[in-house]
Order: C-alpha cells, then sequence, then structure tokens
C-alpha cells in the first residue's frame, strides 16, 4: 500500500479530480466544442444553462479519493451522493472509469461522446439535473433531502463486504431526517454488516444562506459527532495539494479503522460496546476551482456558486470569457488525449469492472436480488368454520408467517417499525429473532440482541429511509406501522415511487423487491389513543401515483392478510399498502376461500348473499367496515327477512377503478355484475369517503354509491364509539340501506325509529358505563342469508 | 430567595408531587371512590383502563418543580409537554393549582369534582387520553411526537417575557424533527425573545424497548449537547429526597444562567457569541413511584410501566390489591382535606392566577392575539392594462405587499421558509428586514441579521414547528415553501388541522392566527430542478380535512395572489393554502377585477368568453393553467371564430365543492349557471386530476367534465415541455375541446391534425434547441372573445 504522501499518486490524482471538474463544468455549459479545441463561441453554449456547480467539485474530490481506496484495498464502495443535486459529478466520474459508456454506448469515450454527454445533461430527452435513477452507481436522487446517511445504513445491513461512503451536504445535515439518522451505527453490526463512513462535506452555503455545520467550529462538530458516537475526522482547506493530502490520510486512517473493527467483530475478540466508526468532516470552498468573482461578486466559497456561477455566458462576451478561463484552468489537453479519451495514466487511477462505483451492482440492487424464500402460507392458516365464528388477530397469525420468513432468509429479509412491533401483533416474530440492539443490555430487558433482524427505532423516516437502502441494494423487507404516522414519510415514499417509475423504463436497472408497508393499529382501533392517532388518509395519498407502481390491499381477516401479504412480498419495483387489523375480530375466509377472494380483488360473499338479483349491495373494505356491515346486514334481515341484499367485500382497493387507469382495474361489465348498474350500494369504507368516490366516479352506478368512512370525527372512546361518532357502524349502515332502497323507509318508517333508539341507547350506555354494549361486545355474525 | 436546599420547602414539594401522582393514577383507575375512603371494590374500577402511567410521575416532577421557580422568580412559564401521552400528569397538575376547575366548573376542587375528574379520563363523553386541546396550559398533543423543541422555540419568539421549558421524552428525542429542532438556540435572540429550557427526560424506555438516549452514556449526552450548543446539567437518580434537591438547584442555575443572557443582551453588554443556553437531563425511572413488579416481572422502571401497569384490577383481587397499596402510598389523607380538596400547605405551593402554567395566556394564544395591521393591497397592485398585456411576478409582488407586513408589525410577524425565501422571489421583504441569524457573519454575508424576521433553516420541519408555535402563542406568520417538500410535513399539518378542529370547539379557547402557506416554485415551474421537486399533491392531502378548517386558493396572477394573501392573513383558526407562482407570467386582472373575482372565489372571465351560450367551457385553476387555456383559447378562435367558447377560472378551489360539503362551496344554480349543465368543460387543472372529480362529483354537469393536469409525467425539460409530456398544454387542451364538442372533431378532423403537429414540431425543436419554441415562448393574448 502506497502512503498517502506518495505525492506523484497525488499529482495524478489532482490532475483526475480536474478531469472530473472540467467534465461537470462542460455538462452545465456547453452542447459543442466539448474539449476547447477552438474559441469559445456563442452557439457552444447551451440556451438554458441548468445544474448545481457549489457542491460538484467537492463530490469530485471525494469519488478520485475513494477510487484510490478501492485500488489500494480492494474493497467494494457504495458512494451515497446526498447532494444528488451535484449530478454533472456523478455523471462525469462515470463516464472517466467507463462505467456511463458501458450502459449508454452512444456516451462514447471520447470527443464524439463528450460532446454528447455535455448536450444530454440538464437538457430536453436527455437526462436530469440531478443525480437520478438515470445515474449509474446511484440509489438515490437527494432533490429532496434529508436520506442519505438512512440507505447508506439500509445498503449496509447484511452485507458484510459493503463498505458506503455517504457524502452529507451541510444542507441536508440540517433536515430532521438526517440528524437522526446519525443514530445508524447503534444498529451495525460489524460481524454481519458492512460499515458506513459518513462523509459530512460543509461547503458552508445552501441556495442563499449560510449553513448551520458550515458556522459551526470544529470543536462544536467534535464534540456533537462524539456523542452521536463517532470519531471525526477533519480534511479543512481551500489549496488542492494539501487538501489531497490530508484526504488521503484521513480516508487511509477511517478505512483502517474499519477494517481493525471488522476483523475483530469476525474473530470474535471484539468487546460489547459499539465500535466508535470514524467519520470525516470535510470543509472545502461552494464552487472550488471555480470563478472566484464574477462581475465584481464573490462566488467561490459562497452561495452566489450554488448553481451556474456565470450565467450570460451566450449573450456576454465577458461572461464568456470567464468560462473559458475556468475551462481552460483544468487544461483539458493533459487530461484527454486526441481522440478526447481520458489519458492512460490517469484512467489508471479508476477501479477496473464492478469495482467502479459506477458500475457497482450494489448500486443497481436488482442484480444482486436473490428471490425471497417463502412459505405455504396454508400452514398458518387460521381455522374460520362457518364464517364470523371464530375470532382472531390477523396480524398476529401474519406474524407466524412472518417468522417462518426470517428463518428461511437468514440475511435477506427485515422487519422494520417505530417501536410498534409488538403493538401492532406481530409477536410471533420474537420466536425467532429479535430485536437488533448493539449497545448495552440489562438482566431483564428482552428480545434485543446484536443479530436480532427487526429495526426498531423511535423514527418512521429512519425506518423508511433504511428499509429503501436495503431494498436497493437487493434485499427484501417491510415496514409494520400505526397507520396515522405513516404520513410522516408522506414525502419519503413520493420520491420512492418517484424512483420506481423512472428506474423501470431503464433497461439496465434490474427489479428491485417491492415496498410493502402493513399499517395497523388503524383508525377504527385508535379508540384508546384518541384524535391524534387517527387517520387513515395515506391510501389517498398513495392513489395519487402511477398505477403500476401502487397497490392498496384492505384484507379483512387473518386468512386473506396472509394471502396479501404473502402475495406483496413476492412483488418487484411497486409499493404495498396493506392495512389491516391486531384486535380479536371475527375471522370471514377459509384460506381456499381468502385465495380466489384476493385473487379477484373484490367479490360477492355468497354465503352472506342472497341468491336473487339484490335490491340493495352492501359493500365494504377494511376489517372494521366488514364487521359492521355483516353486522347491518344481520340487523335488515330481522327487520326485513325478505329484503334481497348482495354483499360485496374489496380487498384490492384499485381495482375498484376501470381498467384504463389501473391494470388490476374490473371491467365495465364485471364491476356492474357485482355492484348492478342501477341498486343502491352501501358503500362501508375504512378510509375517508371521498377516495371511493374519486376511484369509481366513472362507474355507471356511481350516483347510487353511498360511503360511509372516517368523517374526523375521533377522541377518545369505546372502539364501537368510533364508528358510531362516524356513522360507519352497523345502525347507520342499515338506516342507510332503509334510506336508499326506493319505498323501504315510506313503508317502515318504524325501522329507522328503532335504529335511531339503538343509537341512543349506544350514546346512553357508553357514557355511563365506559365500554360497548352487550349486544355489540358479544356480536355474532348470524349466518343467515 | 430560598435556597434549594431548604428542607422544608422540598419536602412540602414531595407531598404535592404525591398529591400529583395519586390523581394521575387515579384518573387511569377509578370511576369512584376518589379518596380511598371505602376498601377498593372491582366498581370502583373503569371497565376499560386507559393511559399512559410510565412518563406521568416524571412530567409530574418537574411541573412541581417549575412551580417553585414561578413563586420565585415571579415568572411566566409555558410547559411545553411532549410526551403529551402523560396526559393525567397534566390534568392533575392543572386541578391542583385551581386552573382546571376555573375553565370546567363541573369539576370542581373537592371529593365530587375529583371523581368527576377521575371518570372523565379516556371515558367516552370525557377528555382524550393524551394532553390535548382540551387541556388547560397545553399547546400541543405530542400524540405523535416529534415537534414539542419547535414549538417551544416558536413560543419563545418574540416573547422575551416568557420561559419556556420543554419536556422531551427520550422516545421523541429519536425523531428526526426533535432531533434538528435542537439549532432553535442559534436563531433565539436573547433581546428580543424569551428563552427556551429543554428538558430531556430520559426514562429509558419507549413502547417495548430500551432508548437510544436511555442507554446512552452521561459522557456521550454531554458531549452530544455541547456540540449542539448548550450547557447539559444532569439530574438523575430514584431516591425523591436527593433527586428533589438535585433538580432544585439544577433548575436554580438554568433560570440563572438564562436570566443573565437575557440581562446582558438587553443591558448591551452581550459578547456576539450565542449564547450556550442551559438545558437538563433528567433521568429518572419510568413509571416511577408505581408498583416495582406485576405477576413476578419487573414494572417500575422498565417498559411494561408504559401504559397501565396493573391491568386486571377488575377482575383480580390480587392486581387490585396492587393498585389500592399504590395508591396509598401516596398517603392522599395527608395530601388532601375532609372535603377532597388540596391542603392549604400544599396548595400554597401553586402559583396564583396566570402565572399557573394551566392559566397561562401564552398557553391560549388567542388571548394575546393582537389583529395583524394590514395595508391596504391597492398599494401593491400591479398595472395590468388589457388583460394579458403586461407581464408580472405574482411572488414578488407579494413580497412587496409582505414587506409592508414587516414594517406595520414589528414584534408580532415573521416569515418562515426552508433557504427558499430568495428562490420563490419574496426578495422584498429583505429591503426592510433580514434573516434571522445568531451565529457570526462574514464580511461578505448577506441580508443575515439578529434582529431579522425572515426564519431560514433547511428543514421544513422546523419551520412547519417554529411557526405553530409562534401563532398557537398569540402572533401571525406565513410558510413559504416548494410545492413539492411541502409534503415532508403532512404529518404535522394533519396534527395541527385536529388541533384546530377540537380547539374551535372549546369555548374558552380563543381563536389564533390562521396557519398560511405560500407554496411557489410549484409542480409546472420545476423544469429545471426535475421530477424529484414535481408534486402538487399537498393540496389533495388538505382537502380530506374537515371543510371548516382549510382553504386553498390558486391565484392566477399578482393581484389575485395579493387578494388572497391579505385575506389569509386576516383570518383565524384555518389553514390556508396558497399556490402560486414566481416567474414571469401574463397578467389578467386588474386589481379591482381581482378583488370581485377572489370574493366570489370562481367566475367567468367575461373579457375572455363569448356573450352566448356557450359551446364549450373551458375552465382553469392556477397559474399556468391558465395561461395554456387562454393560449388554448386564441388556437380555437383561430380555428373556428364562430366557437362559442367560455373562460372560467377558479381561484378558491374548495368552492368547486357543494354548499353541504364546504362553507364556501356554490350553491347548485349558481354552479349550473357557471359550468352549464350539459356543455364539456374542458378543465385544466394546477394539481392531479382526480381532485378536481373529488370536489365536483355531486354536480349535475360532472360527466362532462374532462380534466387536465399533473399525470406524474416529469423531468429536467423546458418549462412548456412540462405541460405536454401531461397533456395540460394549449395544444392538447384545444384538441380536447374539439373532441368534446359534439360533431366538431367529425367536421374538422383537420383541427386535430394541425394540433398534432404542433406537439410534433414542439418535441423536435425542444429536443433540438433546449428550449421553447419562439412561438410559445413570446406568446401573448390576443384579446379576443
Amino acid at each position: 500500500m502506497t502512503t498517502p504522501s506518495a505525492n506523484d499518486e497525488l499529482t495524478l490524482l489532482d490532475r483526475y479530480w480536474r478531469a472530473a471538474n472540467y467534465l461537470s463544468v462542460g455538462q452545465i455549459y456547453l452542447m459543442d466544442n466539448p474539449l476547447l479545441r477552438q474559441p469559445l463561441q456563442a452557439e457552444h453554449i447551451k440556451p438554458r444553462l441548468l445544474g448545481h456547480w457549489g457542491t460538484t467539485p467537492g463530490l469530485n474530490f471525494i469519488y478520485a479519493h475513494l477510487n484510490r481506496i478501492i485500488r489500494q484495498r480492494d474493497v467494494d464502495l457504495l458512494y451515497v451522493c446526498g447532494p444528488g443535486h451535484g449530478g454533472p459529478g456523478m455523471v462525469a466520474n462515470t463516464w472517466l472509469e467507463g462505467s456511463y459508456s458501458k450502459i449508454y454506448p452512444h456516451i462514447s469515450e471520447d470527443a464524439e461522446g463528450m460532446q454528447r454527454l455535455f448536450k444530454q445533461f440538464s437538457f430536453p430527452g436527455g437526462i436530469p439535473s440531478h443525480a437520478a435513477a438515470e445515474t449509474p452507481g446511484s440509489i438515490n436522487e437527494g432533490g429532496e433531502l434529508g436520506y442519505s446517511l438512512s440507505h447508506a445504513f439500509g445498503a449496509a445491513f447484511d452485507h458484510p463486504e459493503l463498505i458506503v461512503p455517504c457524502v452529507i451536504g451541510d444542507g441536508e445535515a440540517e433536515t430532521g431526517p438526517l440528524a437522526a439518522s446519525w443514530h445508524g451505527i447503534k444498529f451495525l453490526n460489524p460481524q454481519r454488516d458492512g460499515a458506513v463512513l459518513p462523509i459530512l462535506h460543509l461547503n458552508g452555503y445552501k441556495i442563499a444562506n449560510p449553513t448551520l455545520f458550515g458556522r459551526s467550529s470544529d470543536d462544536d462538530l467534535q464534540q456533537l459527532f462524539s456523542g452521536y458516537g463517532y470519531e471525526p475526522l477533519f480534511v479543512c482547506g481551500d489549496q488542492p495539494a494539501a487538501m489531497h493530502q490530508q484526504m488521503a490520510q484521513a480516508l487511509d486512517q477511517a478505512f483502517n479503522t474499519i477494517a481493525r473493527y471488522q476483523q475483530q467483530a469476525r474473530s470474535g475478540s471484539a468487546d460489547e460496546a459499539i465500535p466508535r466508526w470514524p467519520m470525516i468532516v470535510l470543509r472545502s470552498p461552494k464552487g472550488w476551482t471555480g470563478p472566484k468573482e464574477v462581475d465584481g461578486k464573490k462566488v467561490e466559497g459562497f452561495w452566489r456558486a450554488h448553481q451556474v456561477p456565470v450565467s450570460a455566458c451566450r449573450e456576454d462576451d465577458a461572461h464568456r470569457q470567464i468560462l473559458e478561463q475556468w475551462l481552460q484552468s483544468y487544461q483539458p489537453e493533459t487530461l484527454f488525449d486526441e481522440a478526447g479519451k481520458l489519458r492512460p495514466e490517469l484512467r489508471a487511477l479508476a477501479p477496473q469492472g464492478n469495482k467502479r462505483m459506477g458500475a457497482s451492482p450494489y448500486a443497481n440492487g436488482g442484480r444482486l436480488r436473490r428471490a425471497l424464500n417463502t412459505p405455504d402460507i396454508s400452514e398458518f392458516a387460521l381455522e374460520t368454520g362457518v364464517p364470523g365464528s371464530h375470532s382472531g388477530e390477523a396480524t398476529k397469525q401474519f406474524g407466524h408467517y412472518l417468522s417462518a420468513i426470517f428463518q428461511r432468509n437468514q440475511d435477506n429479509f427485515r422487519l422494520f417499525g417505530p417501536d410498534e412491533t409488538a403493538s401492532n401483533r406481530l409477536t410471533p416474530v420474537f420466536d425467532v429473532t429479535s430485536r437488533s440492539w448493539m449497545a448495552e443490555t440489562e438482566s431483564y430487558d428482552e428480545q434485543l440482541a446484536r443479530d436480532g433482524r427487526v429495526m426498531e427505532i423511535l423514527s418512521e423516516h429512519q425506518c423508511q429511509g433504511w428499509l429503501e437502502g436495503y431494498l436497493l441494494t437487493g434485499r427484501h423487507g417491510l415496514f409494520n406501522c400505526y397507520e396515522a404516522f405513516i404520513h410522516i414519510v408522506d414525502s419519503m415514499f413520493n420520491q420512492h415511487a418517484k424512483w420506481l417509475k423512472v428506474s423501470r423504463k431503464l433497461g439496465w436497472r434490474q427489479p428491485i423487491a417491492s415496498l410493502n408497508y402493513l399499517l395497523s393499529s388503524h383508525v377504527w382501533r385508535q379508540d384508546h389513543n384518541g384524535y391524534s392517532h387517527q387517520d387513515p388518509g395515506f391510501i389517498d395519498h398513495v392513489a395519487n401515483k402511477k398505477a403500476d407502481i401502487v397497490r392498496i390491499y384492505l384484507p379483512p381477516d387473518a386468512n386473506t392478510l396472509l394471502w396479501v401479504g404473502d402475495h406483496c412480498l413476492r412483488t418487484w419495483d411497486r409499493i404495498n399498502v396493506i392495512v389491516a387489523g391486531k384486535q380479536p375480530s371475527p375471522q370471514w375466509l377459509d384460506m381456499e376461500s381468502a385465495k380466489t377472494h384476493c385473487e379477484a380483488g373484490m367479490g360477492e360473499w355468497h354465503w352472506a348473499s342472497c341468491t336473487d338479483e339484490p335490491e340493495v349491495v352492501m359493500a365494504c373494505a377494511g376489517d372494521v367496515p366488514t364487521m359492521e356491515t355483516l353486522a347491518a346486514v344481520d340487523l335488515l334481515r330481522d327487520y326485513l327477512p325478505a329484503l334481497r341484499i348482495r354483499v360485496v367485500n374489496v380487498v384490492d382497493l384499485l381495482a375498484l377503478q376501470t381498467q384504463e387507469e389501473h391494470p388490476h382495474g374490473k371491467g365495465e361489465a364485471e364491476f356492474d355484475a357485482l355492484f348492478t348498474r342501477d341498486k343502491p350500494v352501501i358503500f362501508a369504507f375504512h378510509g375517508y369517503p371521498n377516495l371511493i368516490h374519486r376511484l369509481t366516479w366513472q362507474r355507471n352506478n356511481h350516483r347510487n354509491f353511498h360511503v360511509h368512512g372516517f368523517n374526523e370525527e375521533g377522541t377518545t372512546t369505546t372502539p364501537f364509539d368510533m364508528t358510531v361518532l362516524n356513522q360507519l357502524d352497523r345502525y347507520h349502515l342499515a338506516q342507510s340501506a332503509i334510506l336508499h332502497v326506493p319505498g323501504l323507509a315510506e313503508r317502515h318508517p318504524e325501522l329507522l325509529d328503532d335504529l335511531q333508539q339503538r343509537i341512543a341507547e349506544h350514546h346512553r350506555y357508553v357514557r355511563e358505563h365506559g365500554e360497548d354494549v352487550p349486544e355489540v361486545r358479544n356480536w355474532q355474525w348470524s349466518g343467515r342469508r
């Protein structure tokens, strides 16, 4: 191994860095004359100048130094680029190492390819201005900021050979999700996991502001990151030669430390404490090596370098001259040969083959993905007997299935959740694994282990970020969460959906396992925690996304949850949302019926329906709405034995849409056969009623849909009172049916009165006794059709 | 001032604490026999035991000690209770000090009141299990966790007399938003602002897990919080007497330090550095003073104490005995007199009047709210001339209005944003104020000042949390944000909407200023940043909330934005979302027309419409859709001069709903007069098309609505290409009109061909030149009707 003071090597490395910088500036500005072999003319400049220069030289600096590490140590590195808006840097580096042209052969390694490389950047029909799915070596876009470090930890879990340098901009470092993600080391086991090397890149400025960390003293940063558990190493300055020396030394020290911890852990000689992992604080000027001043205003080392430092290069000769001098300052003729190819002595600095960070299979996780080994769900089927006669806990039963998943997929599956796995009743998983916990434990602790595979931290952001990183690098997982609080990651969901939409169209990106959510402790069973915990709106948010990406399932009982959960875990390139109950509740379908029903996505429950053409359809989606619907049907059969009722249950919510809107959408004939073309449909829905209208407004019978759901009426009360407050209960559903079947209310006003009395009686009883009326608590489906 | 070692006082204080603990346990368990004057029977126990004991004794401990500080120093304290699920503690303390009975006279300060106090807790028709809007002294619920400390800073800004002790549970401390909120001190100016005293309460456990901070060493915590800029004071133990001593000393030290910093700053003797504010780390057992063990399992000091530590008290005599002994351990007879009233020597420990934290006007911010002093918007009106003939930047013009707001409301208004105020073109505000910045500055820095009133941190969570805290304590503000990234605070928005819904129904809570969002850099003008920055879905999320809480405005130009912005800033108890453009674009309405149009919420644009009954309605909402609609109308008038077109613009989006659904909803007749009952409506919409369907599906003419909007087709491209990709452009809108006016497409197939050719020409041109075709770039409304 050469020492960092091997100046020859660092001189070469500096040239490599200049090549990357040259290519970065070229992408932002040029559409022609890529090697500056002619004087720079207006027509060589793009009409719209887009891109972010400020962070880019720092990203290039790090990339070049990591190449050195890879070559010297033959390690697998995944470069997580938090400042993904520095897209030109990632593109430049992957072109220099050859991985870009491998994927995109028309962007060849010569002058013509370089011209195309430049022109395509931020150009219509070209590539985005940020590192994105299109960028080799990238697993995240970094546009929104906040998730790079949790992605890095997700990538490192169960990848013992992998080291993930993660560049965090000082802007991103101000965000909440990033601030919490430093805790990741408390879950990283050097025996079975890889390592993460955070590189906090302080260039001092955001769009128009200094950064908080940029203006913090070294001493404060030293204390802060020591307090988080790291050993910070500082690399600070603006003189390239000295900075190369510092950076090489810091990286050598960091990788030595990582190797030592791993070696100790893997040879069994580690002590029990969490290793004090290294991290690097890199202070370098924003827009480093760019123009110092433009029009008399400070640019390099200031926020004016954030995007395009000199902007009127097409119209203004003086600006164009600044640009030309800037580009020439990298001495392109010393970097590229006659043909425009990187000179061989520089190309030799890049790693080879899959060791190149742009060719890393870890950055194209589908290449590493091994199918999940799933058990036969029948093994976990709940005996149901006559529908509605048995009680069961859906998520607990699914927990048994998950424990088999853990046993069959020892290094390929993890379960994530914000301290809610037990609360969501997935407790059977603790029979076969524990919570991941690297800190010290007490004698009375339960289900904590250094090799635990249940990832719990009270941060939905970390759960989501870790899972995304885990999936993006080729593994499988499930995020279990309270339904209301999954909104915390709405925006992360968006960004992942966007990533999938784009990556699915790229032939070279292999499919990754779907991102699966299991939402429990849902709106109808947060009567004890109250209004703040009651929100079913995440599925509304999800339904806005591209139809080929998203699925929403509302299994009404344990066997349907088993089918749905198993199905979701075996899909790829999707986001599946499952909403399921954890409380004991009636079980409706045996496993065979559950399979048939879930495969269809929705269907008539014949055992609860009349055989003839119905007068009213009682539809339901979700476990509580299903129970209330069947209870309402029971009531109606008491009142009106001759009334022809059809019961329809919907599991696959987006199947309500038309076939044009969603691949699971039902055809017109099938939909009409189920919901009729003209009969009232009383639809008891788990979420906001408007979602059903939004999904069905194109249907022939939509005008007759009367949807009951969550109307933002909540508080701390009893479970049944929650449904009454929102008129989703059996009494209101029965009322609704009577009101909407033509003539019925006129013929039987006494029934509406009776239902009103039952509601009043409920109110009186619950406020006196603090629990639901026995008739409701002890209710069981009659079995009558 | 007595010293903390005044043991008599601390002995009394300990009894006060025991009284609060007693009342907390009583609330969780008892529905009768509140003073245990009879042996505890099953029927005294509630049938459902709900509530969180674990955090409560710690909250009570802190509350009692803060009372001591208030009495000794006569300070105004606002108790921000992050672990709001410890509701029984907040309720107990406000009852003890008398502020509870003042607001709720039926919960009187005697045995009968105590019985009601106990029974109502978590009981149907009673109060929530968490501290919530119903709880005196509370400004947040704390159910979701993560926002307490940003609320505390928001409350302290511009309240120089206020000190905000903020209790942060070690669960909440793991969340991202909380982790970033420690930075608040870098924005707190001791000269004009109050102080925040964070109290990190480490009881070691979450629902079923140890906490990360609970298992961190004192040394790590010392370093971490020093690194954040604080001076941490540690109070650790489980022996009450010693803990009282430690806590009293720590608080004395903290309040002395705060007083010193404030005195220095206000007398002009402070140095420029950010004060090293104190914070307290309080380590005490979870469920402190509760049962040590139940059924042989550890409870006190463990996660089993999180909710109800002994659960079968109604059915199980042994459990009931544990409960009785536990309650008796507080010696209620020494705490309450014969009548059930707190003994006078204890009551003397509580502050008086508004100094009581439960009676603090800061916790009922409407009591402090002063109306915003707003200028006449006409002063800022943009000259428009003939509609469409002038260009203007809407948000910049609104920036001029905001600068006047700043001038007229020196301590009553702030603007919040994640480093995007300049990017969103609100730059005129920097003529009159700066960004708040307490750290050191460089000579070349711009618009940074210790007394700046623009609050910028790259954390949407902090912007939202600060603004909420600022509003909840009686002031006014605006959050400006990139449209796509406002999803980051979806969940915070939810919780604030929930708070407003509940607080509006409480007579004693005075209205607070509305929470106003100005979303700019919106989906149609993020062509340069690309797909990750393109998401208009926040308004979908907002539209799910209770109609009386939310408003959504899409002003199409500068004068409409001025009217809408001014209107929103003068409302209360609402959440207003304004989506507006920042780019130069055509101006349509002079100020007088803007007022009329915005007051109506939507209307026909007569200057662009035919005078007769229309054959097609071209509707639009949002600035870009409006421009594309008018351009489409221009095209159609070229093609078909005789075609009768009506142009309708919608500003107040929820006015599309029916009157039953929303207070702004249009009546059936008015809606039908505008949109007709049977003519095609080509609706160009800013957001996801389904939102328009969801808002209008009950309308007579809904079947004829053809909505164009964002279909998740995005990338880095030109502005116009963004609309073409999503078929929101003039060509697709004109096509849609031709296709949906009966017979037109059949009579004029050549027009569809021509439009298709224009689209193809656009594609060719933009991919070659990298900018939009001149015909689009230079387009101006013809003025033809």
